[in-house]
């Protein structure tokens, strides 16, 4: 675990599972010493029925044995899937990075810790990986995330930690079993017909035959490509701060970069002013063949709010609002 | 197929396989347009016994079949890895790639062709990301690349083509199928006791069932790896340009690079000094280390010819042998 906060209100966000009660032990653990309060957050998706009902009343007895304030709540996940056409695993993750967004604004808590582990890393860059990915899938999850959501129409941030992101699942599972720690069992888990369980019980234990040590090395993989990464978009930034001046910057500085440097300041600048919208590579490249054709007065659509346009030799965002004023 | 060359001498890498037979074929074809001259080039590499005799012969009667001139010769090649402790896979390429470059040597040939496909460079760039790999691992094959190697203590250099390069395996086979051309058997390429099999014929089968387009879209993930790639190589490349002179560079204006930046400047000019020598991610380490500390007159082995040496606030590339005098 990498050091922890200290004189924070922390929100534990905790399924019952292994990993987040493994967690929980650990944070009861150094609760005084950091001088933290701690509010265990309990989302029941309803997705499995009798089963989540018994994960909830798992959760609620055991934050009552370690003496720590709990919240729950019941969101009927699979209803709200169908409302606004979004697959269960989405749908599911909206509504609880919204919940848990609400619990920590109202107990003015910095943070959210969540226990994703490195083997959940792991999983999550190889399954980015086989659906055919860029630089960013490859570095993973970080430990500290600023995320934002799309729930019922409203937006929410939540400011996540992530302290296991270096524990082995052994690791979690060995201590449980040690300390004869009780967790609940999420059978669904074990459904290889879900590709994510595909992967886990699966493809990996296979990679492992082709470098019996893939699971102690990928990490390294993964750190090194966050490494990349940084660099990049420490890139993009200096060259737009540099550059990107009242809503534009000048087309014949950008059309020197190379031509990845091209395409991730164009998607830096799209997700600036579009953060929750989406830009498909196509789109990418029209824009860079627009710029690159140094037409005056063309103009494309850059979201629903923006478009850009060319004018006396700058690329410049225009919102559709100012625009029709 | 890429566009060929026009009046050259080519040497074609035939082994008999479906892949060579299909890229013999297609080159058979555009020899006079084109106005090329073409030598087969066939190793008997002696692994599978009468096998491999058999493989010589059919190369033998399908050069003159197709009534272009050819070059065979046996290697001993497992007796040869023996010798120098190489894996059989490393010591059968080696001694094919200093045959190759031998025969385009003696026949003023620019390039050597050779039939890798895109089956063959999904699988080459999974094999080293499951085996831990960095940034250029992903980058795959190049359609052009330079290869030199070192085969009993001499050192050859092949310039080779590989025009397949975008070409499905799927679709060679089904092209030799309809014109009834025949092809050898490798029958070791199904024992999946092999890695290299076991990740053909079991893996890839079971990513295809997490993501159906994965052989698809991948090239497209490799694509874009290289792009990158392309990307900080030409950063390197301009720095060292401006920087590196007289075998040195200034050491504070390398400390403010980004770290990734710098263990990439190290790797290159290890192998621009030592390129057929090894050097691992803790040697760099120590490297940017020594850099950091700043400290004068210390130094560091940087392969077996040269020394790396702190002096007046600049890093040196030093040659053991003009140190000595």
């Amino acid at each position: 675990m990498f050091p922890l906060p200290r004189n924070q209100t922390l929100i534990l966000a905790i399924s019952g599972g292994p990993d987040s009660i493994f967690l929980l032990d650990k944070i009861a653990q150094v609760q005084n010493r950091n001088n933290l309060k701690i509010i265990i957050a309990h989302l029941n998706h309803q997705i499995r029925g009798t089963e989540s009902d018994k994960d909830e009343l798992f959760v609620i007895k055991t934050a009552k044995k370690y003496q720590i304030p709990f919240e729950v709540k019941k969101i009927n996940v699979p209803e709200y899937a169908k409302k606004y056409k979004l697959n269960l695993e989405q749908a599911a993750r909206n509504a609880r990075y919204a919940f848990l967004s609400e619990i920590a604004e109202k107990n003015s808590a910095k943070y959210i810790l969540t226990a994703h582990h490195q083997d959940d890393n792991i999983e999550t860059v190889l399954f980015k990986f086989f659906r055919g990915c860029n630089l960013k899938s490859l570095t993973g999850m970080s430990q500290k995330q600023n995320i934002s959501v799309i729930y019922n129409e409203k937006i929410y941030h939540a400011n996540i930690l992530r302290p296991l992101l270096n524990t082995q699942k052994k690791e979690i599972l060995d201590y449980l079993r040690k300390n004869k720690i009780k967790f609940c069992i999420d059978k669904s888990n074990f459904d290889t017909k879900l590709k994510r369980n595909f992967l886990r019980h699966n493809l990996i234990p296979q990679i492992e035959q082709i470098n019996p040590e893939f699971n102690k090395k990928f990490p390294k993989t993964i750190e090194n490509f966050s490494l990349i990464e940084n660099f990049i978009q420490q890139e993009i930034k200096k060259w737009l701060k540099l550059n990107f001046k009242k809503s534009s910057f000048p087309m014949d500085l950008f059309n020197l970069l190379h031509p990845y440097i091209r395409q991730e300041i164009i998607k830096n600048l799209f997700y600036k002013f579009s953060p929750h919208e989406e830009l498909s590579s196509t789109h990418i490249q029209n824009i860079l063949d627009l710029i690159n054709k140094k037409k005056s007065n063309t103009k494309k659509e850059f979201g629903k709010k923006h478009f850009l346009k060319i004018l006396n030799k700058k690329v410049c965002i225009i919102s559709i609002a100012i625009h029709q004023k």
